[in-house]
Protein backbone atom coordinates (compact mmCIF):
# COMPACT_ATOMS: atom_id res chain seq x y z
CA UNK A 1 0.00 0.00 0.00
CA UNK A 2 0.93 3.32 -0.42
CA UNK A 3 2.81 5.26 2.50
CA UNK A 4 0.64 7.60 4.13
CA UNK A 5 -2.61 5.79 2.77
CA UNK A 6 -4.69 4.46 6.09
CA UNK A 7 -7.95 2.69 5.69
CA UNK A 8 -10.42 1.99 8.11
CA UNK A 9 -11.58 -1.49 8.95
CA UNK A 10 -14.88 -0.84 6.77
CA UNK A 11 -12.33 0.27 4.01
CA UNK A 12 -10.79 -2.63 4.13
CA UNK A 13 -12.95 -5.23 3.96
CA UNK A 14 -15.06 -3.82 0.81
CA UNK A 15 -11.77 -3.06 -0.81
CA UNK A 16 -11.02 -7.23 0.50
CA UNK A 17 -14.40 -7.98 -1.43
CA UNK A 18 -13.51 -6.55 -4.19
CA UNK A 19 -10.55 -8.26 -4.39
CA UNK A 20 -12.08 -11.70 -4.02
CA UNK A 21 -14.08 -10.95 -6.83
CA UNK A 22 -11.14 -9.75 -9.49
CA UNK A 23 -9.96 -13.52 -8.42
CA UNK A 24 -13.36 -15.13 -9.01
CA UNK A 25 -13.25 -13.25 -12.54
CA UNK A 26 -9.53 -14.19 -13.00
CA UNK A 27 -11.22 -18.18 -11.59
CA UNK A 28 -13.87 -17.58 -14.40
CA UNK A 29 -11.63 -17.18 -17.47
CA UNK A 30 -12.25 -13.11 -17.33
CA UNK A 31 -10.36 -9.88 -16.82
CA UNK A 32 -9.99 -9.75 -13.05
CA UNK A 33 -11.02 -6.73 -11.96
CA UNK A 34 -13.55 -6.56 -8.99
CA UNK A 35 -15.57 -3.73 -7.47
CA UNK A 36 -17.56 -3.19 -4.42
CA UNK A 37 -20.17 -0.42 -3.34
CA UNK A 38 -20.26 0.68 0.23
CA UNK A 39 -23.18 3.10 2.09
CA UNK A 40 -23.35 3.99 5.65
CA UNK A 41 -20.72 1.22 6.32
CA UNK A 42 -22.30 -1.90 4.78
CA UNK A 43 -21.32 -3.84 1.55
CA UNK A 44 -24.21 -2.45 -1.26
CA UNK A 45 -23.30 -4.93 -3.87
CA UNK A 46 -19.83 -6.23 -5.38
CA UNK A 47 -19.30 -7.48 -8.68
CA UNK A 48 -16.37 -8.08 -11.42
CA UNK A 49 -15.61 -8.02 -14.77
CA UNK A 50 -18.03 -10.21 -17.35
CA UNK A 51 -16.77 -9.23 -20.64
CA UNK A 52 -15.62 -13.12 -21.29
CA UNK A 53 -18.08 -14.87 -19.04
CA UNK A 54 -21.32 -13.30 -20.68
CA UNK A 55 -19.99 -11.82 -23.76
CA UNK A 56 -20.25 -8.78 -22.30
CA UNK A 57 -18.35 -5.55 -23.33
CA UNK A 58 -20.49 -3.12 -20.79
CA UNK A 59 -19.43 -5.23 -17.95
CA UNK A 60 -16.55 -4.06 -16.40
CA UNK A 61 -16.15 -4.32 -12.81
CA UNK A 62 -17.28 -1.59 -11.65
CA UNK A 63 -19.76 -1.44 -13.90
CA UNK A 64 -21.58 -4.87 -12.86
CA UNK A 65 -21.18 -3.74 -9.28
CA UNK A 66 -23.71 -0.96 -10.03
CA UNK A 67 -25.76 -3.23 -12.26
CA UNK A 68 -25.61 -5.60 -8.60
CA UNK A 69 -26.93 -2.81 -6.89
CA UNK A 70 -29.77 -2.55 -8.54
CA UNK A 71 -31.66 1.11 -8.95
CA UNK A 72 -30.33 3.42 -6.02
CA UNK A 73 -32.37 7.02 -5.88
CA UNK A 74 -29.10 8.38 -4.64
CA UNK A 75 -25.71 7.56 -3.87
CA UNK A 76 -25.23 10.07 -1.36
CA UNK A 77 -23.13 8.67 1.29
CA UNK A 78 -21.50 5.77 -0.92
CA UNK A 79 -17.55 4.68 -1.90
CA UNK A 80 -16.71 2.58 -4.64
CA UNK A 81 -14.14 0.23 -3.97
CA UNK A 82 -12.80 -0.86 -7.60
CA UNK A 83 -8.94 -3.05 -8.12
CA UNK A 84 -8.64 -1.25 -11.12
CA UNK A 85 -8.01 2.49 -11.90
CA UNK A 86 -11.57 3.23 -14.08
CA UNK A 87 -11.98 3.25 -17.51
CA UNK A 88 -13.67 6.26 -19.48
CA UNK A 89 -17.31 4.08 -19.44
CA UNK A 90 -16.82 3.57 -15.60
CA UNK A 91 -15.47 6.78 -15.13
CA UNK A 92 -18.31 8.52 -16.53
CA UNK A 93 -20.57 6.28 -14.63
CA UNK A 94 -19.11 6.83 -11.61
CA UNK A 95 -19.29 10.76 -12.39
CA UNK A 96 -23.11 10.38 -13.33
CA UNK A 97 -24.44 8.90 -10.35
CA UNK A 98 -22.58 11.64 -7.88
CA UNK A 99 -20.62 8.87 -5.96
CA UNK A 100 -18.14 11.21 -4.07
CA UNK A 101 -15.38 8.71 -3.10
CA UNK A 102 -13.64 6.25 -5.09
CA UNK A 103 -10.81 3.61 -3.36
CA UNK A 104 -8.93 2.50 -6.15
CA UNK A 105 -6.58 -0.69 -6.09
CA UNK A 106 -3.68 -0.18 -8.12
CA UNK A 107 -3.06 2.50 -11.45
CA UNK A 108 -0.10 0.91 -12.99
CA UNK A 109 -0.94 -1.34 -15.26
CA UNK A 110 -3.69 0.95 -16.53
CA UNK A 111 -3.41 4.42 -15.36
CA UNK A 112 -7.19 5.63 -16.36
CA UNK A 113 -7.30 9.70 -15.16
CA UNK A 114 -8.02 9.48 -11.75
CA UNK A 115 -7.73 13.18 -12.12
CA UNK A 116 -10.80 13.75 -13.74
CA UNK A 117 -12.61 12.58 -10.37
CA UNK A 118 -9.99 14.91 -7.87
CA UNK A 119 -11.43 17.75 -10.63
CA UNK A 120 -14.89 17.15 -10.06
CA UNK A 121 -14.52 16.93 -6.28
CA UNK A 122 -14.16 12.80 -5.72
CA UNK A 123 -12.41 11.44 -2.96
CA UNK A 124 -9.51 9.57 -4.56
CA UNK A 125 -7.95 6.93 -2.30
CA UNK A 126 -4.96 4.95 -4.83
CA UNK A 127 -3.76 1.82 -2.90
CA UNK A 128 -0.93 0.55 -5.30
CA UNK A 129 -2.02 -3.10 -3.76
CA UNK A 130 0.67 -5.13 -5.32
CA UNK A 131 -1.69 -8.07 -5.14
CA UNK A 132 -3.97 -6.44 -7.55
CA UNK A 133 -1.17 -5.26 -9.66
CA UNK A 134 0.25 -8.90 -9.54
CA UNK A 135 -2.64 -10.46 -10.39
CA UNK A 136 -3.49 -7.68 -13.51
CA UNK A 137 0.11 -8.08 -14.85
CA UNK A 138 -0.47 -12.05 -15.00
CA UNK A 139 -3.65 -11.63 -17.06
CA UNK A 140 -2.22 -8.71 -19.12
CA UNK A 141 0.70 -10.95 -19.83
CA UNK A 142 -1.84 -14.01 -20.62
CA UNK A 143 -4.51 -12.83 -22.60
CA UNK A 144 -3.17 -9.44 -24.12
CA UNK A 145 -5.92 -9.56 -26.74
CA UNK A 146 -8.66 -9.72 -24.21
CA UNK A 147 -7.03 -6.82 -22.33
CA UNK A 148 -6.77 -4.78 -25.36
CA UNK A 149 -10.28 -5.67 -26.73
CA UNK A 150 -11.59 -5.05 -23.35
CA UNK A 151 -9.87 -1.23 -23.02
CA UNK A 152 -11.21 -0.66 -27.25
CA UNK A 153 -7.44 -1.02 -28.26
CA UNK A 154 -6.42 -2.83 -31.09
CA UNK A 155 -5.08 -6.24 -30.39
CA UNK A 156 -0.58 -6.08 -29.83
CA UNK A 157 0.14 -8.22 -32.66
CA UNK A 158 -2.34 -5.67 -35.12
CA UNK A 159 -0.96 -2.82 -33.31
CA UNK A 160 2.92 -3.79 -34.05
CA UNK A 161 1.57 -4.15 -37.38
CA UNK A 162 -0.19 -0.62 -37.81
CA UNK A 163 3.49 0.65 -36.75
CA UNK B 1 -35.16 17.06 -38.46
CA UNK B 2 -32.50 20.07 -38.83
CA UNK B 3 -32.31 21.84 -41.89
CA UNK B 4 -29.33 20.76 -43.83
CA UNK B 5 -28.83 17.31 -42.76
CA UNK B 6 -29.73 14.45 -44.62
CA UNK B 7 -29.28 10.69 -44.00
CA UNK B 8 -28.80 7.78 -46.28
CA UNK B 9 -31.74 4.86 -46.23
CA UNK B 10 -29.40 2.36 -44.32
CA UNK B 11 -29.26 5.88 -41.75
CA UNK B 12 -32.93 6.19 -41.91
CA UNK B 13 -33.92 2.61 -41.20
CA UNK B 14 -31.00 2.48 -38.05
CA UNK B 15 -32.32 5.07 -36.66
CA UNK B 16 -36.05 3.83 -36.90
CA UNK B 17 -35.01 1.05 -35.33
CA UNK B 18 -34.08 2.94 -32.63
CA UNK B 19 -36.63 4.62 -32.23
CA UNK B 20 -39.06 1.59 -31.75
CA UNK B 21 -36.98 0.42 -29.06
CA UNK B 22 -37.66 3.81 -27.40
CA UNK B 23 -41.37 2.99 -27.92
CA UNK B 24 -40.61 -0.65 -26.55
CA UNK B 25 -38.72 0.76 -23.68
CA UNK B 26 -41.93 2.99 -22.87
CA UNK B 27 -44.87 0.87 -24.01
CA UNK B 28 -43.10 -1.49 -20.91
CA UNK B 29 -43.37 1.50 -18.47
CA UNK B 30 -39.19 2.38 -18.99
CA UNK B 31 -37.22 5.28 -19.72
CA UNK B 32 -37.74 5.86 -23.76
CA UNK B 33 -34.18 6.13 -24.92
CA UNK B 34 -33.14 3.24 -27.68
CA UNK B 35 -30.16 2.68 -29.55
CA UNK B 36 -29.31 1.09 -32.73
CA UNK B 37 -25.43 -0.28 -34.08
CA UNK B 38 -24.83 -0.47 -37.34
CA UNK B 39 -21.92 -1.47 -39.29
CA UNK B 40 -21.08 -1.51 -43.04
CA UNK B 41 -24.55 -1.04 -43.89
CA UNK B 42 -25.86 -3.85 -41.27
CA UNK B 43 -27.53 -3.64 -38.54
CA UNK B 44 -25.68 -5.58 -35.89
CA UNK B 45 -27.91 -4.66 -32.59
CA UNK B 46 -30.72 -2.84 -30.93
CA UNK B 47 -31.47 -1.76 -27.34
CA UNK B 48 -33.44 0.20 -24.68
CA UNK B 49 -33.38 1.62 -21.52
CA UNK B 50 -34.16 -1.11 -19.03
CA UNK B 51 -33.47 0.70 -15.97
CA UNK B 52 -36.73 0.34 -14.64
CA UNK B 53 -37.71 -3.26 -16.21
CA UNK B 54 -34.65 -5.13 -15.30
CA UNK B 55 -33.62 -3.03 -11.68
CA UNK B 56 -30.48 -2.23 -13.90
CA UNK B 57 -29.16 1.52 -13.44
CA UNK B 58 -26.56 1.23 -15.83
CA UNK B 59 -29.02 -0.24 -18.94
CA UNK B 60 -28.80 2.94 -20.53
CA UNK B 61 -30.50 2.58 -24.47
CA UNK B 62 -26.71 3.38 -25.76
CA UNK B 63 -25.62 0.24 -23.09
CA UNK B 64 -27.87 -1.85 -23.62
CA UNK B 65 -27.42 -1.98 -27.23
CA UNK B 66 -23.46 -2.63 -27.30
CA UNK B 67 -24.15 -4.96 -24.53
CA UNK B 68 -26.59 -6.39 -27.04
CA UNK B 69 -24.05 -6.20 -29.59
CA UNK B 70 -21.90 -8.45 -27.07
CA UNK B 71 -17.89 -8.85 -27.83
CA UNK B 72 -16.25 -6.97 -30.67
CA UNK B 73 -12.58 -6.69 -31.21
CA UNK B 74 -13.13 -3.27 -33.02
CA UNK B 75 -15.79 -0.83 -33.50
CA UNK B 76 -14.20 0.39 -36.51
CA UNK B 77 -16.45 1.09 -39.15
CA UNK B 78 -19.86 1.43 -36.55
CA UNK B 79 -22.25 4.24 -36.62
CA UNK B 80 -24.17 4.16 -33.15
CA UNK B 81 -28.18 5.77 -33.26
CA UNK B 82 -29.30 6.69 -30.42
CA UNK B 83 -32.68 8.52 -29.87
CA UNK B 84 -31.11 10.90 -27.14
CA UNK B 85 -28.18 12.82 -26.66
CA UNK B 86 -26.07 10.44 -24.72
CA UNK B 87 -25.22 11.02 -20.58
CA UNK B 88 -21.45 10.73 -19.25
CA UNK B 89 -21.90 7.21 -18.62
CA UNK B 90 -22.76 6.28 -21.93
CA UNK B 91 -20.26 8.93 -23.36
CA UNK B 92 -17.44 7.32 -22.17
CA UNK B 93 -18.51 4.24 -23.29
CA UNK B 94 -18.63 5.20 -26.62
CA UNK B 95 -15.02 7.09 -27.06
CA UNK B 96 -13.62 3.92 -24.76
CA UNK B 97 -15.05 1.69 -27.29
CA UNK B 98 -13.53 3.96 -30.37
CA UNK B 99 -17.11 4.54 -32.09
CA UNK B 100 -16.50 7.40 -34.68
CA UNK B 101 -19.87 8.45 -35.55
CA UNK B 102 -22.61 9.01 -33.75
CA UNK B 103 -26.63 9.62 -34.97
CA UNK B 104 -28.73 11.61 -32.48
CA UNK B 105 -32.25 11.69 -32.09
CA UNK B 106 -32.56 15.04 -29.81
CA UNK B 107 -30.70 17.02 -27.55
CA UNK B 108 -33.22 19.50 -26.26
CA UNK B 109 -34.68 17.15 -23.37
CA UNK B 110 -31.79 16.37 -22.16
CA UNK B 111 -28.18 18.29 -23.90
CA UNK B 112 -25.47 15.95 -22.52
CA UNK B 113 -22.27 17.15 -24.16
CA UNK B 114 -22.04 16.97 -27.86
CA UNK B 115 -19.00 19.03 -28.32
CA UNK B 116 -16.69 16.04 -26.34
CA UNK B 117 -17.52 13.61 -29.20
CA UNK B 118 -16.25 16.44 -31.92
CA UNK B 119 -13.25 17.34 -30.26
CA UNK B 120 -12.69 13.71 -29.91
CA UNK B 121 -12.95 13.47 -33.67
CA UNK B 122 -16.41 11.30 -33.62
CA UNK B 123 -18.67 12.78 -36.76
CA UNK B 124 -21.51 14.07 -34.89
CA UNK B 125 -25.01 14.18 -36.84
CA UNK B 126 -27.87 16.04 -34.48
CA UNK B 127 -31.31 15.36 -36.10
CA UNK B 128 -33.63 17.23 -33.13
CA UNK B 129 -36.43 14.78 -34.89
CA UNK B 130 -40.16 15.90 -32.96
CA UNK B 131 -40.99 12.06 -32.29
CA UNK B 132 -38.16 11.68 -29.93
CA UNK B 133 -38.36 15.30 -28.23
CA UNK B 134 -42.13 14.37 -27.55
CA UNK B 135 -41.16 10.70 -26.57
CA UNK B 136 -38.60 12.13 -24.08
CA UNK B 137 -40.95 15.42 -22.62
CA UNK B 138 -44.15 13.47 -22.03
CA UNK B 139 -41.80 10.67 -20.02
CA UNK B 140 -40.11 13.14 -18.01
CA UNK B 141 -43.43 14.94 -17.44
CA UNK B 142 -45.08 11.86 -16.19
CA UNK B 143 -42.32 9.99 -14.24
CA UNK B 144 -40.11 13.29 -13.84
CA UNK B 145 -38.53 10.88 -10.43
CA UNK B 146 -37.87 8.10 -12.97
CA UNK B 147 -35.85 10.40 -15.16
CA UNK B 148 -34.24 12.28 -12.63
CA UNK B 149 -32.96 9.01 -10.81
CA UNK B 150 -31.80 7.78 -14.72
CA UNK B 151 -29.59 10.99 -14.61
CA UNK B 152 -27.99 10.79 -10.96
CA UNK B 153 -30.25 13.86 -9.90
CA UNK B 154 -32.21 14.81 -6.67
CA UNK B 155 -35.35 13.92 -7.74
CA UNK B 156 -38.42 17.30 -8.37
CA UNK B 157 -39.34 17.54 -5.56
CA UNK B 158 -36.31 17.34 -3.11
CA UNK B 159 -34.49 19.75 -5.68
CA UNK B 160 -37.20 22.38 -5.01
CA UNK B 161 -37.12 21.70 -1.11
CA UNK B 162 -33.06 22.06 -1.21
CA UNK B 163 -33.21 25.78 -2.94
Amino acid sequence: MLPGVTLTTVDTECFEAALAEARKGLDAGGVPVGAALQRDGRLVAVGHNERVQRNDPIAHGEMACLRNAGRLTSYEGTTLYTTLSPCEMCTGAILLFGIRRLVVGEATTFAGDLNVFRERGVEVVLLEDARCKSLMAEFQERYPDVWAEDIGQAPPAEAERLI
